[in-house]
């Protein structure tokens, strides 16, 4: 418990410096995923009121007042169904309050007015715990590691067993898949699976249906594992029975494709060189009006948060954030391929934590 | 498909109808539920410009260009990353333009501001297709009464089998229930699946953990299934091996409170007089602080949705929506019980989509 304080101590200061630049007094953090980044609380409702002398307090409602306390000792909680307003009732002196304007809706702000007194500015703020969550601390880390492993080992065992089989269905396959990741320690999938079979591989968000897995289909096989607040990502194509040229072609530019991808993801690597470095190799294969979406983007206590990897993206490749690389050629009416990989980005090598293999499988 | 079609083209005429008392020339919709619900396009992105004269655009990014024109074949679709702001660009002669102001953050309420022409006049809406999707038309239902008999079951299947059993973790139970929901047509659980066993059965929000099941032990079960948009939810206790005096003291309070409840949900009656039908049994009983939260509320495209059933409640009940009721009661360090159903209301008396049996069952 000392060393979990510390983190969430750690988050909340690195916070009020952020926004000590914008001379602002105190923030008002409502997003259960904020308030649990940095307090640890992990109930469906609650807020929490950081000042800048890191004094703070949380609301939240009558189902978690054990929890709350069980979970953050060192911060004085309400209870209070309406746990923004009640804790703005409470600002007494401080006349600049930041709120998170992408994490509040507009109705939300018009109640967040009306509670606050007349003294007290309300302040819009974007993207600032966004980018303290951006570099992943070893505490994270581990927990991304953990999930990944979940996933993998369950994609591993799942091919052992022989559960990804010709006619059998997506759904099965995904239930069997999802069923080793829960037994394994997952609190739930981090996303719907995706196991997109045959004609269905071409549809990059294909779900998982009543398709009969058949002889000479890919299968792409799309998942994470999530547990403690943290998800993992991942997909792998398989072939059934046995490879034909076309499935062969596309595969091995996918994957060349991939390497290449994990082989920039340098701290400092501008992002659209990463998704050029992927998409240049499937468009020199005459594939590129194929690849039809963005190459990564970042994982967390969100599935899809900062940094994307994108042709229009900007910015740099930051040590201590995560990135998937995950090129894909969708052919419709044929078939389609993705691998994806999810990265720890490092002052070196970059970390992959999705360890399973990549070389052509055929069962 | 035509069926559908006239499905969805009758919510967005409700839509549009209850926007003319509010001379909106047009609304844009960008909740992905509501998009949904208003056209059937199921992606992840996706925004609706819907007009006064019932004419609609629709706009998505690139994964889904061809999911959209097959579910979506009566309204035109552009594709472009920044779904909601691409079509505002197009808005062309109209001047009050709605947008809803609980389902855009204030965000994303800049960056329309600054997309919408001088003459467009941005109109925060509130509740108004939740206002609709109250009342759930037959389609609806069905899908709802889908779900539950999924849930319902998974749930008698998952008894037979002797899955719930001492010695057995509440994480494994949780994980065969899960899977069986998912072999009957569940894309993935409404919510995180809660098996609380013993002690914590006393936690109306535990999830599933690794507890070992007991001889004796209340285990309280709540959990839903999620297919085609919809969801279901309903708890039910058991008592392991065999019911003490306490254990059977609080499920015949907490069952004869569950059942006025139910008897109470009919249209026209105030909200807040089912929450005190449950309530008041429990409170006449000697547990009334043991009941801490509230007692119902409506589910459908969200596992929470109006109406709630609580003491502060406002309104009636209306007929054509749903409803939990689902009182429990909370001994810290001893146990708890919970019974859940979900009713579709009506004009008589309430369908009960649940269908399990709720004597105390002894297992």
């Amino acid at each position: 418990m000392a060393l979990a304080d510390t983190r969430f101590a750690t988050r909340r200061r690195a916070l009020a410096s952020k926004l000590a630049a914008q001379r602002i007094d105190s923030i008002l953090v409502t997003s259960p995923i904020h308030v649990r980044y940095l307090t640890g609380f992990t109930g469906s409702n609650g807020a929490l009121l950081l000042h800048k002398d890191l004094s703070a307090r949380m609301c939240t409602d009558g189902r978690y007042t054990t929890q709350i306390g069980e979970e953050v000792p060192d911060i004085e909680a309400m209870i209070e169904r309406a746990s923004a307003t009640a804790l703005l009732d409470t600002v007494e002196g401080d006349r600049r309050v930041a709120f998170e304007a992408s994490q509040t809706t507009v109705a939300q702000l018009d109640a967040l007015r009306e509670a606050a007194g007349e003294d007290v500015q309300l302040i819009p703020v974007t993207g600032v715990v966004e980018s303290i969550r951006l570099h992943k601390d070893p505490f994270e880390q581990d927990r991304l590691r953990e999930v990944a492993a979940v996933a993998s080992q369950a994609f591993e065992d799942l091919l052992s067993a022989g559960e990804l089989a010709e006619g059998r269905s997506e759904r099965q396959v995904a239930a069997d898949l999802e069923y080793r990741m829960r037994m394994l320690g997952a609190e739930r999938p981090s996303f719907d699976t995706i196991v997109a079979s045959g004609p269905n591989s071409a549809k990059p968000h294909h779900g998982a249906g009543d398709r009969i897995i058949q002889r000479g289909d890919l299968v792409t096989i799309d998942f994470g594992a999530h547990a403690r607040g943290f998800n993992s990502d991942m997909t792998r194509t398989i072939v059934m029975g046995d490879a034909g040229e076309f499935e062969t072609e596309i595969y091995d530019i996918v994957l060349r494709a991939q390497l290449a991808g994990v082989e920039a993801a340098y701290t400092g690597t501008k992002l659209v060189d990463i998704d050029h470095a992927c998409r240049s190799i499937i468009e020199d294969a005459g594939y590129g009006d194929y690849f039809v979406h963005s190459t990564g983007h970042g994982i967390g206590l969100e599935v899809h948060e900062a940094p994307a990897a994108a042709k229009t993206a900007t910015g740099v490749l930051e040590e201590g954030s995560t990135l998937t690389i995950e090129p894909g050629i969708y052919v419709p009416g044929r078939g389609g391929v993705r691998i994806e990989d999810t990265l720890i980005i490092t002052a070196g090598a970059p970390e992959i934590i999705t360890k399973v293999g990549k070389d052509l499988r055929v069962v």
